[in-house]
């Protein structure tokens, strides 16, 4: 393909993007394809001759585009939205463009830093303490992952590194230490609720240390509290095991909820190994799609976000609630040594001056993998077309929008009860019933016919045995008529099942 | 911005891009802008106003390129190739467009399907023993991740679930169950070789295992030889330790050599675990670059890659020396159900009626992140755009390219030594000098002077204490011309070395 085709394929290709996006309304929200539908369609090997573009193009339209789920339908309610916008998909087109293995300062020293500003400019923007700045006081800084659950792992890699450091004896012979550190493993805890998404579990198992749950109840809105936290600590410490790490969330998957952070700070600065003393916990938000709300003021002061300053790492995903494609989880860490002494590898290959001389931040060094894409053109280009106010409204506008869904919802009382929320546009309900088990069926019964209409997709859950639905209405080209026709279709489909059609 | 501004934004961008390419060459290569050149450049956070795209794309050009290493420039000899191409671009555009987070099946069928389908194309094309296909005989498959990194750091925690299973009595209580693994874990050795890339290492810290390495030498061209894999073995079982994973390298960083899986195969056939019993070592290949070169069936014979039938994952990166944008690294597994008990970790939010069917792959099983992208499309786009003779020709001229350089530092004998290669279009040299202190000196010099030169862009590396300079022609736009006129650059250079300028 030269110049000139290229030229030709993308402004095709942008018309296409431009009329997918006018015309996604009619389409259905979720694919309706069979499992292994596509592979009768498609040759049984690459071709042995290149095709021309319109080949593709065509196959693209026929064969692939049957196959996809619309996460930026309007009727698309379902888990949380994976966002994507113009300004962010002319950040994709030029990265891609620019393509490179940006793993060290030298390699592109605009992908490093570009990445590092944008991060202070959200981290300002979400109203996180400065220590969180790469400009900040205690040599914070951010650095974009691929997703949420990097993100956990990484922060967990670092607070392992972390406590093994500040609990073993540094006087050991090589032989004593690696039994300390085997001795030491086998104890190791982290923790999370069982609200916590399994990011969390995942990245223990990955790492090989114990898991365990702290439960969360209806009682408290199933957020983390410092009774349920410090109780866990102490029958813990009492089997002898080693609790290191904390993962407490900002809008969790099920119901959005926001764990209590003066709770947390102050149950673990009861315990033994208070915040700031060797051997603490490292406490790791997971923002990953409520975190978006910060943008607006209120949230910073009714989720107390300030109060992150005692904890370790923050993590939220712009590619969830603002408006940027999936990659973009921005994890930003109170102490940007702790990655680097945890996750720096040396091969002489990858030596240069700049970061023998120090002056440079290697990315490298902050994330599993070596090689990096430029991310951060995309949240530049976000950042500054909408500008903060942009960015405000948006919020703003869908969380709006999922506040009177839930009045809705509420007003009626004889199909439907609220189980949480609204809260940042998620609000999870059930049907109304005898008893458990009938409220359980026909809630069941519902998520399956709303889901069958084609028109919307909702996710359903299970919140301490009872069946549930979580309506969310963050995507960008959901407008409040949308939400308003979706929930005809949620009371037609109740109203049917009431009478037992 | 609106469908019409996007329209007129991204007309302007592809333009900007066929520019950028068709101007590369009179850039420099490398980057000299000094750290933390752009932070007085841009704005100390983000605008509270929108911007117009005008604006943006100014500032893209005046102060974000000027601090672009250009991995597609034909003087880029550094590392190995970042690949791009137009194919790969469209695939990248249209993947932000229908951007999601396509951890199931359901949630995308094409974004699954399309990726089993090429995955199984590319493994015909690279001639991978049946095993490793979807379609094959023992339920293999692959699964694109974001680098080689993150696909050893997957096949290592497999591995090491595969061997806990297969090595831990399955009639022990829960506690028992927890010791025995413990003091298992302890013990596990995840070995590599000197040259091995320093992925397998970070793996092995992640995971928390041991991690050891087996020397390689110039006498055996640092491959992996069987002499060298079963002295190791004996002497860490000797020792009480529990090897369960090698990694075996098809192309290695410093100087493309290729570990003997003749070899190995045949020191693990006879150790105590041989291949197919339970405790076997799990073998990985990385063939992170070299394995583009698969294409070639005398390559697929010289290599004898069917030999890895025994093995048990297998990956490469088309984003190298396969014309696809990062990120684009092919896992292949001989069983993927290795993958799905190590990494399944269910939340009841993602259940749905395709996955409990059994009749689906999602592949959030079979990675360490939830989410994905849509990362086949350009891979699909690549193969059909260039099909197999024009990947073939690609490889072939670019390696030819490469021997001949090869052959022009052979025949300056008073400069310069051959250390390895050519092999698969990296060559490594050093120059010549009456004791090793010199020549290390000159070649030092010599690689700054190089690089100084803002033309060509090479790294340099140190082979058993001897520095090297490799140089690496597998850029799609580096022309013999290119590299021609590179050869006048290094030759100028090492005279003056020589002369003492």
């Amino acid at each position: 393909m030269d110049s000139k085709q290229f030229k030709e394929a993308a402004t095709s290709t942008i018309d296409e993007i431009i009329t997918y996006f006018e015309t996604l309304p009619q389409r259905d929200v979720v694919s309706s394809v069979t499992p292994g539908y596509l592979r009768p369609l498609l040759a049984p090997s690459a071709p042995a001759e290149g095709e021309p573009w319109s080949l593709i193009q065509s196959d693209l339209e026929s064969k692939i585009l049957p196959g996809i789920t619309h996460w930026s339908h309007p009727g698309f309610h379902a888990f949380f939205p994976c966002a994507t916008s113009y300004p962010s998909i002319l950040g994709e087109l030029y990265s891609s463009a620019l393509s490179g293995a940006c793993f060290n300062w030298i390699c592109s020293p605009a992908v490093t830093e570009l990445e590092t500003i944008v991060l202070d400019w959200l981290s300002q923007l979400l109203g996180l303490p400065s220590c969180y700045l790469s400009t900040g006081p205690t040599n914070g800084g951010g650095v974009i992952q691929g997703s949420a659950s990097e993100a956990v792992l990484t922060a967990m890699v670092a607070a392992r590194e972390k406590y093994l450091l500040e609990t073993i004896p540094s006087d050991l012979s090589e032989e004593e230490r690696e039994d300390a550190i085997a001795l030491k493993r086998a104890k190791m805890v982290a923790l999370a609720t069982t609200a916590t998404h399994s990011s969390t579990k995942k990245a223990a198992l990955i790492l090989g240390v114990r898991f365990v749950t702290i439960p969360v109840t209806a009682a408290t809105n199933y957020s983390l509290t410092a009774p349920a936290l410090s109780s866990t600590l102490s029958s813990l410490r009492a089997r002898g095991l080693e609790p290191f790490f904390l993962t407490a969330t900002l809008g969790t998957t099920d119901t959005c909820a926001v764990d209590d952070f003066a709770g947390i700070t102050s149950s673990l600065s009861t315990s033994p190994f208070p915040p700031g003393t060797p051997g603490e916990i490292w406490v790791h938000i997971d923002a990953a799609y409520a975190g978006a709300a910060l943008v607006l003021p209120e949230v910073q002061s009714s989720t107390k976000i300030s109060l992150i300053e005692k904890f370790h790492s923050f993590d939220m995903n712009m590619h969830k609630w603002l408006l940027t494609n999936f990659d973009a989880s921005c994890l930003f860490v109170r102490d940007r040594k702790w990655f680097v002494q945890a996750l720096s590898v040396n091969q002489a290959v990858y030596g240069n001056s700049a970061s023998a001389g120090g002056l440079v931040t290697d990315y490298r060094e902050w994330q599993i993998p070596l090689g990096r894409r430029f991310r951060s053109l995309k949240i530049w280009f976000v950042l500054r077309s909408y500008g903060v106010k942009g960015l405000q409204e948006y919020i703003t506008r869908t969380a709006k929008i999922g506040e009177e869904f839930a009045e809705w919802v509420n007003e009626k009382k004889d199909l439907f009860e609220v189980l949480t929320g609204p809260s940042f546009a998620l609000t999870v309900f059930r049907m109304t019933g005898k008893d458990e088990e009938e409220r359980n069926e026909r809630t069941k019964k519902l998520a399956e016919k709303i889901n069958a209409s084609g028109k919307i997709w909702i996710t359903s859950t299970v919140l301490d045995g009872r069946y549930a639905i979580r309506f969310m209405t963050g995507v960008a080209r959901t407008e409040r008529e949308h939400v308003k026709a979706a929930f005809g279709v949620i009371c037609e489909a109740a109203e049917g099942i009431v009478k037992g059609e």
